[in-house]
């Protein structure tokens, strides 16, 4: 049972070929900013039936269709790829912080979760031949697919364009991440059971059976499994050649996961996404650990995936255009209701909400995985996942220039006014500077879990070196701390206190600059901002003279 | 032509169990200190057919025979595992070490090839029968096989041995690893002409033209590709994304490479090995590019290999013990013969030249490759296999044992008198400390290309510190510098210079010795084993009589 010599010629040559044309189409998409897994699923059309497979076809078929036991083998690494890669995909989400993200970011994930959803599904339902539905019995399965692909949100595109845009760490940035993450995980799990009722499995259980195995697998390894594993790594680490025995047990667990929801009847990916997850939510797993399964997945493995995607279809003979439009049409339409209602709902302003419209509506990675299961277990027709692709690859493009045109709108840039929460607005009596800023700080340690003591001394070192009391009644106390997030609390002092002001007036507002360490920059950036905003001796008069934490917010927000 | 979820199942499975048991067998075999590799060769003969196939043969057969379909998909992984692991073997050769290591090495790894290579092939040639021949008419081919097989070293099992026993350092570590990279070299050459010899490819030449390609194809890589490499690595880590676009370079290099020796006749491997050495020898690939390739091959690939090695054959059914003592005996008298004629002829004493036949002799992932190979070609029968695989493992196993034996009779731990030369004595008339210190350390300097104005500098801060003239006519002034083994230079004074002594004594023997940075234990060993030779009024008296080098030396050895 082993290739001859002439497959193993090709076998590893189309291989070559895919890693090299992949590589060379996403770097030069990098170049005009892009995603490089853009580029592989360029790549991936280029070479495939629609351009050099059209042109060349029998060196297309000498490469890459030479002879079944060849397929065969590379359909055995494109398998294990696609298995890495949700393995890699469920490493990057940071469950603890979904979790503590709390209530605005699940109503905002199931409010554009369910509104494209609902779109879709009602559309594949009523209009299924329209839709591209391949069998007419599939009608429920198709309609629920349509669904699921219109709301699955491409996470590490979602992330990139945010850091592009250099609003990854603001509340909108982690907003859209969480989202994305319950986004993946909910319709990880709705496929799943589309999946189930495909009975593509030859062991597959029943609907119900199934549903209450995948809970049961989610639940264990999501709340056993993960403090299990966590226990485990720094044995590991310890006992174990570091890092093989790590790199094999991230491995192991990956494919054994992967081959119990395959055996289930859901596909193998889910149980690598969910053990990735788990995984990747330990605190001891290192950096270098993380670092090498990534680089090396995503670098080769991945391309050979997302290449191979491009070698399954002609894009040029099956592109229908209404096709592409309907399915674009209602996933912004879904996306931004949903959003907006979330966000509305969250207490979240009106161009925000289209920000994290946009930063969701990024689809990807995601979207065409489970486009090409769905093609391969023929729920769909050719043209529905070049529909799909070109959606995601659309979808990706875009997304950062539409988000970065409404940033520039609302101005959204981490702003000050933005930052300060009416929680953080304190009116004071305090007698004196030190008194005022250990006050400040006392309050905001408790609410960010920071260490009181060396806070007070940061700041109180940096008011030590020169004041930071400024002209016309205003004074900004600031220290970078370990933190992710600025922070801003603001004192307001009716009568004012001596703060060794340049102009010898007494501070009336104190505002309280609380930055990452790592961020010089956006300290300078708020400090000025601070100072345009409030350095207005008319302005301080109208502030100091309000007694309600929101009306200040209003009244701050009328100055800018 | 995709695997069914039944058949994803078993594949995932399959593979998943054997990282799990190759893994596992390994970290227990590292406790006794072994080679992990060792624990994956066992892990795949407990696996296979030997013992749990035997007594488990449905679950086996489920397992990884389930159907052909999966075997063709697992051939393509070992298959691809198999070139990724050469790659990495490749890359770990350090080629210009290997250049200016000169004629000791060339010698050494010359006869240590020849020797064993002749034994097993005139003992091959005459008695094929006996030694397993698969089929008569293939007897030059075969023949040649096991001379290849028992002249091959297992460079990395040497290596790892020689870092255990704490002289990799040394010359005969250097001189082990050198030569062994040169037995990989010439033993794969051959091995090339064997299979170009079987013609098993469809495609292949005749074998005047295979080895002019191979020829061209070898030279053409390690002369000019080799610094095509070196030029575009830098410009790759600056232009392209890193370090994905420079993994993507490697394994694209290494395919193609693999693709083209397949193509033209000689396995698929080769290619990978050679532009393994090219990539590797590039002084822009950085520490981490080559660490993440590294560790996931090793971690990864190589397991997927070395464990489905014991899946191939009944290791309890083919053991012939006979086939088996032979081929030991004929690997070690021929090791020995080989590499005790070759440091003979390149000045190197006996109990050293035992020594690096022990080192040499270990077999291990290189010819259990080449084993392989000729399995599947039915070149050999299984029993042969099973004896190359039982050679390689017993070789490794005991080397880094036999070899600590020698060691410890020898004393050849980087002792003073292994590491003084008798270019590095000098007969002196110094007249003062600094004269002396400044003479010795220049003549050094200039042998080992050091910087000398440092290197005094080193020495006589040391020197100011407290100085190194010890009792009884003896000084021994020393510095550590960045350098990778130990340099000693002896100056000798007749009459003797004032040294600060204890015992007020003028120097007579003055040893300056130069130890690497980062082995501050080395120098203290060092320190005391020359104050204990040398730390003896009569013995000075006798050695500063001496007038010629070699003669110094000779007494010496004498005195430990």
């Amino acid at each position: 049972m082993v290739l001859n010599s002439i497959e193993i010629v090709y076998f590893l040559l189309s291989i070559g070929i895919i890693l090299f044309v992949g590589r060379g189409v996403g770097e030069l998409l990098r170049k005009f900013k892009q995603p490089i897994i853009i580029g592989e699923i360029l790549a991936g059309i280029i070479l495939g039936p629609t351009i050099f497979g059209s042109i060349f076809k029998d060196l297309y078929d000498l490469l890459f269709n030479y002879s079944p036991t060849i397929n065969f083998a590379f359909n055995g690494i494109t398998e294990l790829s696609l298995v890495l890669l949700l393995l890699v995909l469920g490493l990057e989400i940071d469950l603890s912080l979904a979790l503590t993200q709390g209530k605005r970011a699940s109503l905002v994930s199931i409010l554009g979760v369910v509104f494209p959803f609902s779109i879709g599904f009602i559309v594949a339902y009523f209009f299924p031949l329209e839709m591209g539905i391949k069998d007419y019995a599939m009608r429920l399965p198709f309609s629920l697919f349509v669904g699921t692909a219109l709301s699955i949100t491409a996470l590490p595109v979602a992330a990139k364009a945010l850091m592009d845009l250099n609003i990854f760490k603001t509340e909108i940035g982690m907003l859209i991440i969480t989202s994305a993450m319950f986004n993946d995980l909910i319709g990880w799990i709705v496929f799943s059971i589309i999946i189930g009722m495909l009975g593509y499995s030859t062991h597959s259980l029943e609907l119900h059976w199934l549903l209450i195995t995948l809970a049961v697998f989610v639940g264990v390894i999501l709340l056993i499994g993960r403090k299990i594993i966590n226990y485990v790594i720094p044995k590991l680490e310890k006992h174990a050649s570091y890092p093989g025995g790590i790199l094999n047990f991230i491995f192991v667990l990956g494919l054994f996961c992967a081959a119990f929801t395959e055996f289930i009847g859901v596909h193998a990916i889910f149980g690598a996404f969910i053990i990735g997850i788990a995984i990747g939510d330990s605190v001891h797993l290192k950096e270098d650990t993380r670092e090498i399964v990534q680089q090396f997945v995503t670098n080769i493995f991945a391309p050979i995936f997302f290449v191979s995607i491009g070698l399954r279809v002609n894009f040029i003979e099956n592109f229908n255009f209404l096709l592409v439009a309907a399915f674009l049409l209602m996933s912004v339409t879904g996306k931004m209701l949903g959003s907006l209602l979330g966000a509305k709902l969250g207490g979240i302003g009106r161009e925000n909400s289209i920000i994290i419209g946009l930063g969701l509506n990024a689809h990807g990675a995601m979207e065409i995985i489970l486009g090409t299961i769905a093609l391969q277990n023929n729920l769909i027709q050719p043209k529905v996942f070049v529909a799909l692709v070109i959606m995601a690859l659309f979808t990706s493009i875009t997304s950062a220039q539409l988000m970065n045109f409404f940033l520039k709108r609302s101005k959204q840039l981490l702003n000050f006014i933005g930052l300060l929460k009416p929680e953080n607005i304190f009116f004071t009596n305090a007698s004196s500077k030190q008194e005022v800023i250990k006050e400040l700080c006392l309050s905001i340690s408790n609410q960010y879990k920071l260490n009181s003591e060396k806070l007070i001394s940061e700041v109180m070192a940096r008011e030590e070196l020169i004041s930071t009391g400024l002209e016309k009644h205003l004074a900004i106390p600031h220290a970078k701390m370990n933190i992710q997030n600025p922070i801003v609390a603001l004192g307001v002092h009716k009568n004012g206190i001596d703060f060794d002001s340049l102009d010898g007036l007494p501070a009336k507002i104190i505002v309280l600059l609380i930055t990452p360490l790592n961020d010089p920059e956006l300290q300078l950036r708020l400090l000025a901002e601070i100072s345009t905003t409030l350095g207005d001796a008319e302005r301080i008069g109208k502030l100091v003279e309000l007694t309600d934490a929101s009306e200040f917010i209003t009244t701050l927000k009328q100055f800018s």
